[in-house]
């Protein structure tokens, strides 16, 4: 498959692929991003630490589970616990896999990393400029009730709540 | 916010945005999608139709709802009948809201509009020039446990399942 880059945009570029199907060739148009980190922190009483993190590309604050792009060779799991402690401020003793997903497939090659990081100590943020982020501590009940009022819109944030919430990961903790 | 467009491909275009921040202007380059329709289709035995996608990409098949992109002016509801009607063949008595998402709004302002889709009658599919679509008709209880394993690896898809389960709509459905 042909592949010839159009456009580069920092965090991800434009690519054009040219496939050979019953058809012909297709051509299609395709955005590369190097894949992201993805945390579920889960604080020992029970609250999840969630972020509000004004996204300019939708032009407001979204509420999001803490995550990053993965730098130039990075393991994910190292990506989850820098994101973890910079847009947060928590270090983990526990970083495991919960999932993984595509973003959005037909256009975007991005893979989301999600982990669930236990054994939280607070700490210092060390936010990037620009970024516009305010951690919210939020019982798990209450942040799944934000998941079906649709209050949480961000599909990454439902996906890691859900996900831990169907594999029993809240079970006997309060909040 | 200034709005520069740098690239138009086809479904998406990339635009520099200048937002004024207390550090001074930053600049962000973000895709401009025009969102999409995504449908959870329960018959009435409680099978879901899921569709086996290849997906250019990330070069392989994906297991997903059927799903498509808003033409201009659309009404996301109707987006979500026309395409599971082009990508699975059903017709649908009664398509309602279950919930929206952003799929990735740190580069990109796609948002997805979930549907659950019943009463469903079957009929012919009408895939586009160069679609590689299977249906699939799986139980609701597998179709969670494909996400729970991971077999299911698109985000949208985990979100549909996930939140229609916990909203409660397959309960009472065989499968």
């Amino acid at each position: 498959m042909e592949e010839k880059v159009l456009g580069d945009y920092r965090i991800f570029r434009v690519v054009e692929l040219t496939q050979d199907t019953d058809h012909g060739p297709r051509k299609r148009f395709v955005a590369r991003h190097p894949g992201a980190a993805v945390i579920v922190p889960i604080l020992d009483d029970g609250r999840i630490c969630l972020i509000e993190n004004f996204r300019i590309a939708v032009n407001k604050p979204l509420i999001e589970l803490p995550a990053g792009t993965l730098e130039p060779g990075e393991d994910p799991t190292e990506t989850a616990r820098r994101e973890l402690a910079e847009e947060t401020g928590y270090r983990a003793t526990s970083i495991e896999p919960l999932t993984t997903i595509y973003s959005s497939p037909g256009v975007f090659d991005e893979q989301m990393h999600l982990y669930v990081a236990t054994g939280l100590t607070p700490g210092a943020m060390a936010l990037e400029a620009g970024e516009q982020i305010v951690p919210r501590l939020i019982p798990w009940r209450e942040a799944l009730d934000m998941v079906i009022s649709n209050e949480i819109e961000d599909g990454k944030t439902v996906v890691g709540l859900l996900a831990a919430h169907a594999k029993g990961l809240f079970e006997g903790k309060g909040g």
